[in-house]
């Protein structure tokens, strides 16, 4: 007997039929004694359909407006779960997030969470009830409004949820049969990880391996929430994300990941003298740009190249600032590369073993990839290559590495 | 300068392209200085396509959950209109059920409005913002949680908080020019009535005229709120609901309704003793039916026959229970007969003017149209006839008191 939050995403409740599926899932657990609360996502396509609404409805949607159309999406799954629970003779109801007790700041579109009452959920758990939660939504007091969490926010619920309601483990119903060694759409060969730490989790997840929200991943490690990933689709033993153990230690490289979604901006003969560099960073900061690596070549004559990576969906934001910037500081010219990509090599292993890097380098160059940037962490190695050298590389890494191989986990 | 409450139905905002044209008009009453609280339904079919969801989840859905889903509806087309007008500078909230204030009874899926909190409507009339109310739903402290107020609510929605708030007039945007003196896809010489009192309209309404729904109409005759039914696709006048006014006696005859969503169900031989209607009566309330017309015949030999009119969904469920109760009472038999409807002449002339229902009875029997049963009120003649004879019995009804002349209101 145990007390149990899951969270299942938007495919596996993107039809009636489906749901009916989440239900036996549910109902077997709830047969065996567990105590359970059940965060749903909006049906897949759903929350896309809304904000394509909005898009007809205004250039540039309120953003408060866009929450309260945004939060009717799980509006809609959680009463369909319940009926289908209770038609079955499981006593269930359904929660939004303020009857939920989840309250967050009033930061519209990516609020976070500032705490949860969990008073109400224990009341219909105390009454036997499975409590079938709105995942990605909340309520701001200070606002008087509904929120949300950001795109794959449910899972911070979940996880949330788990960590105030002290439940015992947390489990993340998704597409696929848990975290992989690497992308199974390019390594055919990629291995599902049986236990992976929380933080290499968190480099994987900001990295681009899109299976869990970093945020819900934070949360976990912070509270130490053991969280297991599988999927909801076939009866795998999926992926547990725990804080990490010293059997972890024995994988070199835990994961290959990449991003594809990345943009290259150089500002050339940029003039090396105090407060240059402040100036870029600053266009940059004022209008809210992610800058992730940069790189700065000392030149002749005084002069410095900068060159840094932004999302792709921010480099046409961050061009138009930093030209501003650079005529300012009568820099020469700003130039933006779209064919690039990053590619890295994530493990805890890094820690006690040498030589990871260099390795990794040695395996991009033996292909004949050229390394434009790097950058490194504690447990990770990027490097930034070019976009279309990305699946060549995932290969060759995942394949040098010997990835595919289980490793012995005492 | 006035007050003015507005409600948009379901064809009304049936995509984003209308929603913009319910802001023309909305933006148009603003700029002319009057305060603005307007009412959205859902958009026209998210309604029936979530009852189906429904239906698919559960044979019987449960009631508490069903308002959950059907409470997600408005909160789609509520922040798409407060998106509209604030992109065109015009400052608008969207507010739900619960944020307006409106508190209802524990009834789910037909809940009545217990009080509404207008202190969060007025506090952003006085910010001078457009408020955008969710109709059909609100919230029930007992429950603690979102309800609807049935089929229509959101008319209802619309006149009560026109009282609630004080508004001056309460304006209802359909897909229909106003009131008409009968149906026009039958009697293409049907007339828009320019005014028609309270009681006429609650007739109409309830005998099967579906323009506004009852109970709105019952709420704006206690507290004398002027309503104006128009379409929000043309620029007509409309029809005002208002109460009673000299002039309107003038007309004798004010419209025709009809209503084939009928079945009479008649109970042959009942022994002709005490409690014998009461055992009948009884096992139609005990399943909740409601019974319209009743007649009975006093025959031969002690024996009676009870004739009596349902609604047509209703008509299996009564059928079963009245022959439990035929079989009890050692009536004869229990005949169903589903070729029936009922015509119906309405007006508030009716009171100060004699012979109008000899005079339908007249025009009905020239017509070779056979009268089955019989009801009357002070202001309305209703007459269940063979159901393939009411869109003939309608024409003849409109012509013989000719009510497509416009009666002269003074």
């Amino acid at each position: 007997m145990a007390f149990i939050v899951q969270k299942y995403g938007g495919t596996s409740v993107a039809d009636v039929e489906r749901l009916k599926k989440v239900a036996d899932k549910v109902a077997s657990r709830k047969a065996e004694g567990n105590r359970m609360v059940v965060v749903l996502s909006a049906m897949a396509g759903e929350t896309n359909s809304l904000v394509e609404l909005a898009k007809q409805a205004s250039d540039n949607p309120d953003e408060r407006e866009m929450d309260m159309l945004l939060s009717s999406g799980e509006r809609i799954t959680i009463p369909l779960l319940a009926m289908i629970l209770k038609s079955r003779g499981i006593d269930a109801i359904s929660l939004t997030g303020r009857q939920s007790g989840i309250f967050t700041d009033g930061a519209h579109t990516k609020a976070r969470i500032r705490n949860i009452d969990t008073k109400n959920i224990f009341k219909w758990l105390e009454r036997d009830h499975v409590v079938v939660v709105a995942g990605f939504q909340g309520y701001s007091e200070e606002v008087d409004s509904v929120t949300t969490l950001g795109r794959g926010g449910s899972d911070t619920t979940a996880v949330a949820l788990a960590v105030a309601l002290k439940a015992d483990q947390c489990e993340i119903y998704t597409d696929v049969d848990g975290v992989f060694t690497t992308d199974p759409r390019i390594v055919p060969e990629a291995r599902r990880i049986d236990r992976i730490s929380y933080e290499e989790m968190l480099e994987m997840a900001s990295l681009g391996a899109k299976v869990l929200q970093t945020r819900s991943v934070e949360f976990a490690a912070k509270y130490n929430m053991p969280i297991l990933v599988k999927s909801s689709f076939t009866n795998g033993p999926g992926t547990w994300v725990t804080a990490e153990e010293p059997s972890m230690e024995e994988v070199l490289v835990s994961g290959v990941v990449y991003n594809k979604d990345q943009a290259k901006i150089t500002i050339a003969d940029v003039p090396d003298k105090p407060g240059c560099a402040a100036k870029i960073f600053d266009s940059l900061a004022h209008h809210n740009i992610n800058v992730d690596m940069i790189i700065q070549n000392v030149g002749e004559k005084g002069l410095t190249s900068i060159s840094l990576t932004v999302p792709s969906d921010e480099s046409k934001k961050a061009l138009s600032g930093l030209k501003g910037a650079a005529s300012e500081i009568k820099a020469r010219e700003v130039l933006l590369e779209e064919n690039v990509g990053k590619v890295s090599i994530v493990g805890v292993g890094m820690r006690s073993h040498t030589g990871v890097a260099a390795r990794m380098f040695r395996l991009l160059a033996d292909g004949g990839i050229n390394i434009q940037m790097i950058s490194t962490s504690e447990i990770k190695v990027s490097c930034v290559i070019r976009k279309d050298e990305i699946d060549k590389a995932v290969k060759l890494l995942h394949d040098g590495f010997e990835m595919e191989k289980e490793k012995t986990v005492k």
